[in-house]
């Protein structure tokens, strides 16, 4: 199941970028959000990870949709939603977040972005929590507006990426701090800009809410980008893995909880206010998490993409499961994240992976970053 | 962007069927709820149509995922989310139900199968209806659990159907009538079939609830499908255009009420019951649909796939957009399926479609089905 063709829809929404994507050479496509996500350009997955540490890349990133919260209740809505601590949040700043439900099941883990008092963006990995925030709207009675406006973020990620987007949209940018966004104009409309993105080496995400301005915006931070090796790119899974950033569907999905998922520190579960899901955080952080989400190092010969969980094992004791997988050039092994038992997720723990059910091989157990 | 690569992952969930469908050629996917579904085999779209309309099809619909809504207030929380009037609806009976937020606004079109008095599936679309019912079901305090069970239907279509089923489950099949179910054993283990499916041909769908029986049951109906002509299959666009059925996220989204769906027959928006959006929608009962989905024949030339909403004209004048098109080997022309301006709706209307921004061709309004 390597390489399957992708059928062409209105409901796998194209984002503003596309004609400069295709223009690109892109050569693949995941599905987020109902949106296509490029997944590859010319270049191998190992080139394109080294481009990214040392360079600058243009992603379109449009399938991070935004639920907007609007309205007198919700400052109260978006903190019922996460057991992260959200009292002293300021207007531009940006906060990861996990989302769960009454049994601390991760339904999403998205990026809230503070617009105002009264404004939330979540900036969603891929759950509709549209629905989820609607649902509670109405069964609450609350005064909240739950849309998703029409933005489509797009990301400028690598080491060069300050010096592109300085180039682009002025040295302002240099004062925006990691995880806090600023409003800077592009053609005379402000534009959302933020110190974030999906990958370990730095960058800013622009959330791009007038779609005609994305071809303008993609050529305009290309050209800009001839002097600093700027190439089209997309989240690396390599990199992804190496730096321990999860991906919902893949990593964790609604039966595990933030603890399992190595969420702790965005949690903060004897919060003032309400949350949904705190006396089930409170069982898990007392019992402590029976799994968590490690990093592996295993084999040496290039794996095939994770499609299913992956058995680990000790010995016939089943300790877990891989999620995500992928060769690491850097490291000269496979580099995966996987849900291991708490008897075994110490740090070098030797044990066997079983690779799509046909062949196994040693690997132990590592850190997160790598 | 006619033929894109799909990249393979967990979050990407595959199916019980996949050593089968890779067996016979699949050649293209979709994604649905976070789950692949196959595209296309071996043959053309224009083969499979006759082939679909002639003998019997397997297709693996496995991401027709099931929302069960279970417990004392099961039946209340069904009732409140569909404008369908299910008070008379009786186990074993399947219900085609528009599922509409408070302004009337499309969530999603499931069937709702009654399992029992305090248990319900919504086989769903494509949008996470899941969260929606949790987050009603929390809000407002509702007695119904809320999971996804390990169900993966598949779909056996087509003239034959009824021959191939019977000829592997009993004759017993033949007493199951349209949009009813039974349960019938295999392998020991009931499963639910019933007669429906995402065709205008008629046939079963078997919800599998034993993911470990896919490949037998698969094999099994594809064994004593040899004599009829079997093969492997999947939703075919032109003869789902041809007949009208509608797909979430192509013809709607929650932009669109079931009035301007066309799917006023399922709505009873005076019923007895409490429903989310009865006011809105007898509003829009009121004043009458502004636009609706119609069928439109157009072109000579087979047309490219509809990945973006295409305009319809008449003259300068703005009357709609395609959402869906194909070309049809029967009628020899495009058939699309189109939300139309109700001042340019009627039958034989002559309007202008444009075509992917580069090509303009005459096309007219019809009935549906065609």
């Amino acid at each position: 199941m390597a390489t399957l063709t992708l059928q062409n829809s209105i409901r796998l929404r194209s984002t503003p970028y596309k004609k400069q994507i295709e223009k690109h050479g892109v050569s693949g496509y995941s599905v987020v959000n109902h949106t296509i996500l490029p997944k590859g350009f010319k270049r191998s997955a190992e080139e394109d990870y080294w481009h990214l540490k040392e360079h600058v890349q243009l992603w379109d990133v449009g399938c991070q949709r935004q639920v907007e919260l609007k309205g007198p209740d919700a400052a109260h809505l978006v903190e019922l939603m996460t057991p992260r601590d959200l009292g002293t949040a300021k207007v531009g700043q940006c906060f990861y977040a996990p989302v769960v439900d009454q049994k601390g099941g991760m339904l999403n883990d998205p990026i809230i972005l503070k617009l105002k008092d009264d404004q939330y963006w979540l900036s969603i990995s891929d759950s509709d929590l549209l629905l989820w925030a609607k649902g509670l709207v109405y069964g609450l009675g609350l005064d909240v507006e739950v849309d998703e406006p029409d933005v489509w973020p797009m990301a400028v990620q690598g080491p060069k990426a300050e010096r592109l987007v300085s180039k682009v949209f002025g040295g302002v940018v240099e004062s925006i701090r990691f995880f806090e966004f600023s409003r800077i104009a592009f053609h005379g409309h402000p534009l959302i800009i933020a110190r974030s993105g999906f990958s370990k080496q730095g960058g800013f995400e622009i959330y791009l809410d007038r779609p005609e301005l994305g071809e303008a915006l993609w050529a305009t931070l290309w050209e800009a980008g001839q002097a600093l090796d700027v190439a089209p790119g997309c989240p690396n899974l390599i990199e992804r893995i190496e730096g321990g950033l999860l991906s919902y569907g893949n990593e964790m999905t609604s039966a595990d909880t933030p603890f399992e998922c190595g969420l702790e520190r965005f949690c903060q579960i004897d919060k003032q206010s309400d949350f949904i899901g705190r006396t089930a955080l409170q069982e898990v952080r007392a019992a402590g998490p029976k799994k968590s989400i490690r990093g592996v190092k295993f084999g040496s010969d290039p794996c095939p993409p994770c499609g299913s969980r992956w058995p680990l094992r000790v010995g016939d004791k089943a300790v877990g499961y891989m999620t995500s997988a992928a060769w690491s050039p850097r490291f000269q092994a496979n580099v995966g994240l996987a849900m291991i038992d708490r008897d075994y997720w110490d740090e070098g723990r030797k044990l066997m992976v079983d690779i799509e059910a046909t062949e196994t091989v040693n690997g132990y157990v590592t850190r997160l970053p790598m």
